[in-house]
């Protein structure tokens, strides 16, 4: 059902020691169900009383360990449990680890009203659509002027600048401060797209915050990211300079890069065709939104792809991650429906490889540049891509407009968490006001002050694996990796328990184990050890426990001595307590495993 | 048995098409059967007539993605076969990728005598000991002097820098012209151990080199590496600044490096105290062969760690790539039977994730960050690390030195291939006389002059899965692959074929697909889905096929639909000829699967 958590609750301040307890009628409750000690299935809560405001409700991609798992999910039993406090999910960008997980939260609670930006709605709408759940909740949108008001919260919003459109960081005034959340951002002084609203925040500073959450995920990278302006012009020197066709992939998601890149190729006199699906849709809900509003004409769909010039040539794709499946990875193994690498052609990956993705990013480039693709990739030469995220001066930027009392570092592993806290107190918050959290960690504001509780919430790891909500067992998740490992051997044998005596000889069945055509003579052995075995072990009276032991206590030493190798070996044992197997019925046969 | 090959022939240049054919008896092949396309199991082989010298025998370390593959090892059909033409292995040096594959190989083949260096000799021993194969084969130790003589080859050696002592480039004298090969290697002008031996490797350039191999591994990296005395100098520093005890983990293998911390933390006054497996053993190999000359008295066990004040203390141990069972991540995880952290602890990795390691390495310092230690990475900032391979500008001097008039860049992906190419280009290298090949092409020498032959020799990778050196087949992968994402569920029906009549209902057991207590509804369900299916097929006379479809026919859907999975389904088959089991004749009554 549930993950183990890798995250403890970190050491506790001596210095808070004295007040710890949470009084919950006249506490503000600030915490997390997902966000802390990683990077994604971001869940924020703010509470006071019989009222829940939720921030984002993101999904978390599996590392490949996590075998067969699609999703990884917030736990929502706390939520659950008091859905009837629940007053708001405010969502502060679309990406899918801040709005992945909304359709599993809305088919265990009822959620009203979801509040988010334009672009965030379209994106939550189109997922809700896709699973038929669109009329579970009703979308609000939200600008930057916005405020929604409940009996202890009023909650406005704030222009950030991140890598999708309509994102906005969150202030909440509550009745013992004023809380500043985030969100998403990064400060870029020549943006495209949305721009900060630096007036706003300044503003929010001066009035005073009690406990500011900010964004950490690029807390260990010094210094300011460079702007995106300079990635557009980057990328408009290559569609300029080079002299075939261009194939460029990038994050489906930055719309705002997707719109850059097909400015850029139409100013230098190329035409774009869109490939791959996420990159279709986001084309797609780009033009709708107006972000991309390029002519209809500067568009070609792929059977007009050769009757063009080469250097006329713009070919937008999904893959920049080296997906196995993605538009990118098919053309560079050959089978691709529509596009085959041409002498001449330049790849261009206005992106960098997420932690974890180094690998198939690098063998995507190998297979490309075999087939004679020239390929660049981002470096700081080429300027192809830039982060989403603040650095460390951008952080510090922000926590000079928002001056709050007190720090609440949020999404980012622990390493993170922890720089951002270094960062924090070297612009002058004070060591003893930062908040070093887990996952169901509990951040108390009472009057205009903070301090960790010692009581936490319960959360968890939930693995999502198909339609199954409720969570995958770890128990399920060790069989997997024991049957990845080593593959299985069951072992069928028919017995008759009442006059103890073996129907027939055992029979195996083996599936990721040996080449089974090569290994008959191997598994005909087995069956005999087996045999053997069971015969000596029948010549007393015996139970099913004691039979399966004596299956893998035979075969097991055996397989091993042989093979080298452990797989899993599931005895089934199949009992017919007459002798003469009696048709009429079926059930009194049945297996034990 | 054999893995896919990834690696197809690159597209032959027109300007060879007239002279690709082999001329058996009087030309000079050379070939690889690992380590081209690919970073480890290099094998490399020169053949000319009824001799062959064959360089290397390594091992490559799995992706994750080949389940419970313990290593994959170049395929050895060709030697197998020519085994008879094999006069002499030679070991460039004594890292895995270079030697690993070795007691694969003299299992398969009867190899006379393998040569390698002092250092590498020990590490063989080792190993072959381990295996109990000491005595199939003779080692014989070479120095930079030493001289091998056949028919047709005389092969000498020059020293070279690498980051484990006795590294050695190899120079083959053939009857077509002469030949370098690199092995690992980078210019360090102010190295730690062995010196590159310039004049020789001038010397052998001023004769004529008719074809250099040269490791391709960094050819990706600009300019020339930092030093391993600036390692070295850090070391020293974080030695003496820093106030706590010192962890500091870097890869057992380089035992040059090992050999400059434990001077470092003697020099500041601190003993040494060594954990995890390999990372003792190369300290007992460094001091035996007096690469590591420290008295005993500056090292000290696990008991008399807490006697020492904290900054008299220097613990290096294994793990710098995460490894969740080696010594640094024990003792992140608090598992380690002699360390804990303890305030003011700081640990150095004087290492750099190698591709593919990063979410493992990350974990690793999230978890000693969150119980307390200071962590201090490798960075340009650090200087805690450094390659042991050339980067560009120590290629072109290797290329400037040797002045070869053919090129062939070995020990690489693809694009570093290509990359090396390029740079072989820069340095004067004819484009026409470059040879970017894929493990069993060939390259003839013949007259002094070179040109890729229109043959290829039949390689592949093979997977090694406990002791079975003929290696896992890829539907045993694949069936692994499938069991790792979804389970299985394994159907046990009990029929009388001669009656044509089911003998019970049908029995299911499952694995990784469902949590079986959550899931006795699902799977009683199941059952009946099967039974139903089965008494309508059998109804007419039918075949064990058809009863094996009408199972994964019937079932795979139902599962399908319940829960979006797609588990492996294993029908078995018991089938009882007569309605009664003869317990005499026990083969009566097979399991068909």
């Amino acid at each position: 059902m549930k993950g183990s958590t890798k995250r403890g609750t970190p050491k506790k301040r001596a210095s808070l020691d004295s007040a710890k307890s949470i009084n919950r009628s006249s506490d503000t409750l600030v915490f997390a169900l997902g966000g802390l000690g990683e990077v994604g299935k971001n869940l924020y809560c703010v509470e006071h009383d019989d009222e829940i405001i939720i921030i984002d409700c993101g999904v978390l991609f599996p590392e490949e360990s996590l075998l067969g798992v699609d999703y990884v999910i917030p736990d929502f039993s706390y939520l659950i449990k008091n859905q009837q406090k629940i007053k708001a999910l405010v969502i502060t960008h679309g990406h899918e680890d801040h709005i992945g997980a909304i359709p599993f939260l809305i088919q265990k609670i009822k959620i009203n009203e979801i509040y988010a930006s334009k672009f965030a709605s379209a994106l939550i709408k189109k997922k809700l659509d896709e699973r038929r759940l669109s009329k579970a909740v009703k979308l609000k949108e939200i600008d930057g002027d916005s405020a929604i008001k409940t009996k202890y919260f009023t909650i406005g919003f704030f222009n950030t600048t991140h890598s999708i459109p309509g994102s906005y960081g969150v202030l909440i005034n509550t009745p013992n401060g004023r809380i500043v959340h985030t969100g998403d951002f990064k400060f870029d002084l020549t943006p495209i797209g949305n721009n900060s609203d630096y007036q706003k925040m300044a503003y929010i500073g001066q009035v005073g915050v009690t406990l500011l959450l900010s964004d950490s995920t690029n807390s260990g990278v010094t210094g300011f990211s460079i702007s995106e302006k300079k990635v557009a012009r980057s990328i408009k020197d290559f569609m300029r300079k080079t002299p075939g066709r261009i194939l460029i992939s990038t994050f489906a998601s930055n719309v705002l890069r997707v719109a850059q890149i097909i400015e850029a190729a139409v100013a230098c006199g190329r035409k774009v065709a869109v490939f791959g699906r996420s990159m279709e849709n986001v084309v797609e809900i780009g033009k709708k939104q107006g972000v991309i509003n390029s002519p209809e004409s500067n568009f070609i769909g792929p059977n007009e792809l050769n009757n063009l010039p080469a250097n006329k040539v713009c070919i937008i794709c999904t893959g920049s991650q080296g997906e196995p499946m993605a538009a990118l990875s098919r053309i560079a193994n050959g089978t691709h429906r529509f596009i085959k690498i041409i002498p001449g052609d330049t790849v261009l990956f206005s992106s960098s490889p997420i932690p974890g993705n180094d690998l198939s990013v690098s063998a995507v480039v190998n297979q490309l540049t075999r087939v004679g693709a020239n390929v660049v990739v981002n470096s700081p030469l080429t300027s192809l891509h830039t982060t989403g995220h603040a650095t460390q001066e951008e952080q510090k930027l922000m926590l000079q407009l928002i001056k709050p009392k007190h720090f609440m570092p949020m999404h980012g592993e622990y390493k993170m968490l922890k720089q951002h806290t270094e960062t924090a107190i070297e612009t002058g918050v004070e060591r003893d006001n930062c908040y070093i959290c887990a996952n169901g960690d509990i951040v108390v504001l009472r009057d205009g002050e903070c301090f960790q509780a010692d009581e936490r919430i319960q959360t968890d790891d939930i693995y999502v694996d198909g339609n199954d909500t409720s969570g995958l067992s770890t128990s399920v998740l060790k069989d997997r990796q024991l049957l990845a490992d080593n593959g299985l051997v069951a072992v069928i044998i028919s017995i008759n328990s009442k006059e103890n005596k073996i129907l027939c000889r055992p029979s195996i069945v083996s599936r990721g184990f040996v080449f089974i055509k090569e290994s008959q003579t191997l598994l005909k052995e087995a069956e005999l050890v087996v045999y053997d075995a069971l015969k000596e072990k029948m010549k007393q009276k015996t139970t099913f426990g004691e039979l399966k032991n004596c299956i893998r206590g035979s075969l097991e030493p055996f397989l091993y001595k042989k093979t080298n190798r452990n797989p899993i070996v599931i005895p089934v044992i199949l009992n017919s307590k007459s002798a003469m197997a009696d048709y009429s019925k079926p059930k009194q046969i049945r297996a034990k495993a």
